[in-house]
């Protein structure tokens, strides 16, 4: 059925960032497999260029190499959608690193499919959830596919063995300046940090780790207000300048970031089983849970918002543990699409020191009804006596289960 | 089976605040019921004296008057079961009024016993979910009781009205300085806020209505730390010192008010069916949840915490509903506790101008285990290479499904 | 906002099935509302001449009579939907009442919008879910209707004063040979019993109660086989057929009845809070759901399919409780929709003495893969060694538990 | 942390049936690890002498040799548990293999720690889900265990290879008559075929390949009354006999049985990620799913029966996966047995060529009301007009919605 024979490998697609790791990959694929490789390198809003990756990539030989402005894709079909369901990984996690994933693999096998290649290859290493979000991506959408995940197979396990190797093979190795120490991913919907001391989840992160947002402390003394304006459950406009989805996130992280907005510091349950420790900041998508919310909240059907609310744990976890491309994540979409239709119009939100707070709310298709919730005299919108009967024939159940003696 | 009658009711217990409404509640029950009144007023740490209730009602010329301290057994018993679910109803709202309403249904019923009435009264309009919470406890647990609701029943649908009944009957009119013109709810866990400009969801509240935290922006510019002890899920010391429950809840009510944390501002879905806006102080509360999400993170298993969140939409909504007292919220609250008795340890909590940021966590129970999760080399303790198979069986039906031809 | 007062009422859109009870009700309509009466009578396949209905409404002074035959339309648009989710409540009934009161709700407001008519009106009594499910689909559909329910409002509860007002106002009654003593209710789907001996739940059910099915004990002594072809999760082909929705469940309902097939005896809950029982005939239906699970069983994949459970019972309580034209209906029917597209195929079944057996299944859009699944040689689609790692970090978390002394 | 090498093996405790298979494991053990084996054979149910099991056992040079009897403990503490749940695997499977697993995986961790054996090993295949069962088992109850599952390891994966093996090395093989061809798995609560033609799911599976019961039309022409007491869920008595529970599956299974009860044929998701068809009878356990949702019908609140309802799907989903010893089965567990508390009473069957039909149900705590359920005149035990303000607020969303343009 599938091959399962490696020996036979003749070209590979390579996720190339350009660093260090990944160019050692290049050379150890080239060295192990004796094939071809493809590099594909793509700008998903991670803050860094993308272009000189291929002069690295030319330099190790590589004949074919993709670069990519991924930026309006990624948040259009992957960030926006998964937004809508106001999903949250275990209570707090906004699954930044997650959801890019899915759109890498998906290049991973297109290119895999024009350039004629069998095999795909990443960086990412055999104790992590990325590992499994790029290859369930990979074998959900090419079943036939070869997947080479270095980390997993050669014994360079170390940065000593990393380095010796670039020696011995003459990869250059830049030492950036102000290079983190921290394991980290950036895409245009966050940035994570683990490792080093927050390996002790007792250990404070420390000031100079986070990069992407200003502590509180240093953020401006005055509110900063926004408007979001929403149609079918995405941001169309920010204070009422129209902005495709890309620039939305990108604006919202420079107000997020500049007002101390976004950080965040837990210890989760990966998919491989165990337990770690991560922060991240996120600061646009911090304002996009919040405000998402606030516009279901007068424009949604309250059973279809808790209906929403009983799926999003399983939906986040489909995203997290890697299975985008599947059956299942459609089918929960096709629900949560369906309930955006009416999610239009605009919220208003302060900005200030960490904090947003929504302030405001309005839509031609707003479910709130002055005249009923009023505390003022409702001119008969609303029988206060109905209530009677709502009360007693929701209370039968349990006044027959008292009348026959059980306690509560 | 249960008479519906209203003729013959003897002697009814009002839940009394000791405020204008239910004074003159007190006189048109003696008046239309020609039945004597029990008033039963709690502490429940609403922030009001209550000792005063007694000569008013007293003045109406009740006989049996109930004034009780009920903040630890509200904080204990309610308020604790309900954090160990982080139960949020429709993602913001943490359930202050709705957790109290059990609590005074439940000693509504035990002076009815005690004193041989045959009814019960409360205060709750018509429109509200806390007519509904009132008598569907009051129904589960004494299901012949009668219930009086005088807001669904009289025609003093107005202040004018009501003055003027007041008047008539020479109740005495207090006219407090400063009495906030919002309708307002308060107990130890929370204090709201409605109608007035609030009943347009554009409008932003405005500053001096919010009672209980100070604006982050007039917090103290240096963040506070504190640290939380838990045992079985429940908060036991603050900062090394052992406490009980409502004290627990008072000093982080303190802690946080005064650094700006707790408020909140949303369009909710009132199980009577209409949309409604209520801002909200929640300041210990809010405390609360992170921590308690923050030590689960380390002790809980992951499959057990992701169970509690799926369950937890529906658990809240139980709550908001009414439905404590319930076989239902039993049935749940089995399967809450029960994941609790690892839930031990202690977190580290950063207070700063609105915003609460968990920076530590410690347990002897932690299943955080850093010879795994390291990034450095872990001794063998996590073999890599079964990642592969992880992923392979993991993608199997995948594959299966995309080589059939389906396409994602 | 909507007008509550009923003296206004000029025209009233009324179920009317041409029996006595609902005779009464038109000629109740006219002389306590003095209003204009429209009768709407429609075959659902209850499996009485609706024609007869005609020549009474006009006996009644009625001049708009609507008189329908919606055998397709119920099945293809309310009873197809429901099966493609494997719809019980209560794990054990099919729903047969509660999916056709939708399409009767829908057409009494379509014939009110048509004449002009302000309110609609039913039959259904004040104890029953129906009145609910009328009730409900009429305010959805036009919020501004009002509904007159006779069965709440008037003092005819007995035989006796029902038959006295028809006396009095000359209504012809009928006294029909045979004519069950059960309340019963028939459609294409399924026809019900309650009431006389069966309000004792430990009474068995009489054997002439039945009227679609022999007792299995009646049935042929030899089985028959029969196969339903599928296309997007809907019957479209029996026995190589092709075949209407409605004509597919009245060929159903004869083979499956004269099989002994369908009977089935409950306790269920109603939505207005207490317990009910009802004996019900579905014969076509009962084959429909074994089916429908064996045609998935090879076409859908496997985490869509316990999606599909995990959400049934939901969708299931939304039609039982009279929710079918709501939004939350729609979202769930969305994801079902969604997840048919590759149910197409063939299931073969033996009928057998109130036995439905499943006994093959085959579809070009199968997922079963003989050579995956064999216990033979597989020439290497499968490989064994994967499933240690699957195991191994699928037990990560348990391990670990372990290894710091937590006890199962 | 976890010693992964295989070579320092000393002891390992075999699941021994006493068959060729597990025969030959005991002498591949020995000389491929060259260690010390222990075996254990327990009636856990499966029709087939244990005894025997020792001298075969001898024969292979074991000298520590386990044979136990669990019935009795299979039934009261994995059968009866999982029957509270009304536990069943997409929609159809009764999980008869899957509930024996946990009880082997236990028995095995306790002899190994009583052996001071540092392995267990198993003769489940590495495409099943039994390998996963045990080994999850395991590891949840001792982490450091080391696991050998031969079918995963060895080359003999063909029958020749198998007999040449033992040829080589003196094991008796004994040509067993009338040997089933299917690949089979019995206990008390079930017995269950695989391979051969079934391995195409069209083919029907032939009549002498069932064993545990007789076809429908083999079975009496007169039905079998049977009445089957409760007590917290769980039945103790059969016809007014008290029993142990697992002599009521016994008398349950010889009833079912001999009235050709509890046959099922299906393809089921296995959680490697295939599908597989296979063949179960589960006679007695078919009773016992019907009936226990019978006594539930009147014993168990709507909406606890409805939570049950909704988290039956996980609950059967963590059995069939081998989650059995788990934290999530136990918080599961814990709700689901809170909810029998008041499940007391008796159910009257009928049993009949294949169908078990519920006849009728009574218990003292029965929740089931004749005075509020009656069609008769209820002596204002339930106020009709109470359903008119239930309606109207429960249609409230629903007319708000429409009043603002919505259309469904």
């Amino acid at each position: 059925m599938w091959s399962k024979g490696m020996s036979d490998i003749k070209k590979v697609v390579l996720a190339y960032s350009g660093g260090l790791d990944t160019s050692v990959i290049v050379r150890w694929l080239q060295d192990t497999y004796n094939c071809e490789v493809v590099t594909f390198t793509a700008d998903i809003g991670q803050g860094e260029e993308v272009e000189p990756a291929r002069a690295k990539a030319e330099a190790l030989g590589v004949k074919e190499i993709y670069i990519e402005d991924l930026r309006e894709e990624f948040v259009r079909d992957y960030v926006f959608p998964m937004f809508r369901a106001n999903t949250i990984y275990e209570g707090e996690y906004l699954l930044g690193t997650s959801i890019a994933r899915p759109l890498i693999a998906k290049r991973l096998i297109d290119i895999a499919n024009e350039t004629g290649a069998d095999a795909i290859s990443h960086g990412a290493t055999g104790k992590g959830n990325d590992q499994v979000r790029f290859e369930l991506g990979a074998y959900a959408l090419k079943p036939g596919v070869k997947v080479i995940a270095p980390w997993r197979e050669w014994d360079l396990n170390s940065r000593e063995k990393l380095l010796k190797y670039c020696e011995e093979r003459n990869i250059p190795v830049e030492m950036k300046k102000g290079k983190s120490p921290y394991s980290m991913d950036a895409n245009l919907l966050h940035i994570s940090y683990e490792g080093i001391n927050l390996e002790d989840p007792w250990a404070e992160a420390e000031e100079d780790m986070w990069r992407w947002s200003v502590s509180p402390e240093a953020a401006p003394d005055e509110p900063t207000y926004v408007e979001l304006t929403y149609k079918k459950g995405d941001i169309v406009a920010i204070d009422g300048q129209d902005m495709k989805p890309h620039l939305v996130l990108e604006t919202l992280n420079k107000l997020a970031g500049a007002n101390g907005i976004g950080r965040l510091d837990i210890v989760e349950n990966r998919y491989v089983g165990m337990k770690s420790r991560g922060c991240y900041e996120t600061p646009g998508g911090t304002i996009m849970l919040r405000a998402h919310r606030a516009i279901e909240s007068i424009t949604l059907d309250r059973e279809v918002a808790h209906l929403k609310d009983s799926i999003m744990p399983r939906y986040a976890e489909v995203i997290y543990n890697g299975y985008w491309w599947s059956p299942e994540r459609e089918a929960l979409q096709a629900l949560i699409d369906q309930t955006q239709n009416y999610v239009n119009g605009t919220v208003r939100l302060k900005l200030y020191k960490g904090n947003v707070d929504v302030v405001g709310r309005k839509s031609e298709d707003s479910l709130f009804d002055e005249k009923i919730a009023t505390f003022e005299e409702d001119q008969g919108a609303y029988d206060q006596k109905d209530a009677e009967g709502f009360i007693k024939l929701n209370a039968l159940r349990l006044r027959i289960a008292a009348g026959k003696g059980r306690k509560l």
